[in-house]
């Protein structure tokens, strides 16, 4: 039997906004209805390498399709061998027989079905005429997140904190070229960068609180994505005290999540926890109820829409006879 | 950077039996000398299609290499689908930049070093003069012990016992038309089988114990390569009373091999364990001290066996340009 290896370009022209945001709700759906197994995530310490790979997979009980993603974050890559940080690669087998049907990169995955995440949650839990966005962070996923928020979101302005200003102005300048229509503003104080925002969203890989309680005003939404494992920080815990707070996947996030740090300090328990998004998709929970409330969507990442989204693109990429197919057992 | 894609006899060729025990040698010692790092091994059960699939991965220090091994028994393949019903999968990783440099089959690689850990610990465990073997199973891995044992082992009398006689029989055919100065022997009658042998080697899936007590003679030593997961059993739990226990890693042998139903039958406790396999290698610990004592080899098989394995094709393969080589990332 074959595998279809698919390398990072012919994935990347099969991700599509639209596509990605159906897929990682779909996978937030299947996880409600217990449609998924996914052992817990683990990871592999490369301190001397300043580097750390994770390991997320799943099974897809309807789709009959194991996903293990090698996922990694190799800080010194730019600097020391010109390649980007983020590496990861899928390799998807058929749950009837164990052969690998496909194997790709995952990078570009990884960015979409995580930007696609935040989109949707802000979708359910920020104000509908939410027009005023932050972002805290200036790497990639900042990026993906506006790109996807502007698709779903009438935004006018948008702001975007970074400690380094050059990387800030050069997101902006790339930005404000293809949106013309919308204003984009940089900050160094995360105060001022998250003033009178509707939507939040953290990006970067702090090991501390960066957006503090009182910046924030009443009805703005949180998306917390930086955050994924217990080092990790990026909200301050106050913040989780009074607001509706809603998970990706609550065991994963009380142990890796920013959730981690609000349990730990006892701001909140488990029991404060308000739904997970799959359960406000499937209509068992309610999203924001009123203008006033902040609403925080806390996401470590879920192997399921790793395993969603690089299916429908095999499922397209076979039919388009894309990719180079092997026997490899 | 590219990632050499190779197919199943593309490994084949580079299988031979001193480079497997060499590979095997080094991964006890790299283990014992803390050169490894190995999350614990985790399972998805997909027990709708009679399967399961098997996580092994683990970090190599000297080597600065990740691999992550994807293997499953899918016991319906034959029948369905014409297929083996060990499939495995093995991904290299360079551990500096995250990039897999190596995707292959792990079949042939799980079967040849798996023989091959039998093998060592019988090189240190069994009296040296053995020349009497018996094999509890019929299958591929009872094949590839047999062939590795016949490498180290001046051997005379080999048993096979087999539940189905007719798959005993094939084996015995097609090793005797290839070993015509050993006898070999079928039985369907495990007592009989081990009568009076200097090794006993469990290799099946079997849930309850095959070999009694009473069945196995002094001096003896035995493989127990079969159990690796917590429902499975292949020896006596009794047979650990008295016996000089050796494991390849005691903490997954506690928790998934042979060691654990001892255990948790109370015949005997963690501190009843001889040694790592690793620390004979290293002479930290004795292997077999006098004819009489009864030695268990327990294996649940380590993912460092996997990426030395994998890891001295790989560079084999670099060397005489076998293989294809792909940009995936």
């Amino acid at each position: 039997m074959k595998t279809l290896i698919l390398n990072k370009n012919e994935v990347l022209n099969y991700l599509k906004i639209e596509n990605v945001f159906d897929a990682v709700k779909n996978s937030y759906i299947d996880f409600c209805n217990d449609d998924v197994l996914q052992p817990k995530i683990t990871s592999i310490d490369i301190s001397k390498n300043n580097a750390e790979m994770d390991f997320k997979y799943g099974y897809s009980k309807s789709k009959d399709i194991i996903g293990m993603k090698i996922a990694g974050g190799f800080w010194d890559n730019p600097k020391l061998y010109d390649l980007p940080s983020g590496v990861a690669l899928i390799n998807l087998f058929d749950a009837k027989t164990g052969i690998p049907v496909a194997i790709m990169d995952g990078t570009y995955i990884t960015s979409y079905r995580t930007a696609a995440a935040g989109a949707l949650a802000s979708t359910l839990l920020a104000k509908a005429d939410s027009n005023k966005l932050a972002v805290i962070g200036t790497g990639d996923q900042a990026k993906m997140q506006i790109i996807f928020h502007i698709n779903y979101f009438g935004l006018k302005y948008i702001n975007i904190w970074g400690r380094d200003i050059k990387k800030a102005s050069k997101l902006k300048l790339e930005l404000e070229t293809k949106y013309k229509d919308i204003e984009f503003n940089i900050y160094n104080d995360v105060k001022l960068a998250c003033m009178d925002v509707d939507i939040i969203i953290t990006t970067t890989p702090s090991d501390k609180a960066l957006v503090k309680k009182d910046f924030v005003k009443d009805g703005c939404h949180i998306n917390a994505i930086g955050a994924d494992c217990p080092h990790k920080q990026e909200l301050d815990e106050n913040l989780f005290r009074d607001a509706k707070i809603v998970t990706d996947n609550t065991s994963e996030c009380i142990s890796r999540g920013e959730t981690r740090t609000a349990i730990q300090n006892k701001i909140i328990t488990e029991s404060d926890i308000h739904a997970q998004i799959g359960e406000i998709l499937l209509g068992k929970k309610e999203g924001r109820t009123n203008n006033k409330e902040i609403t925080i969507f806390d996401a470590t990442g879920m192997s399921i829409q790793d395993i969603n989204t690089s299916y429908m693109i095999y499922k397209k990429a076979i039919s388009d006879e894309v990719g180079i197919s092997l026997d490899i057992l």
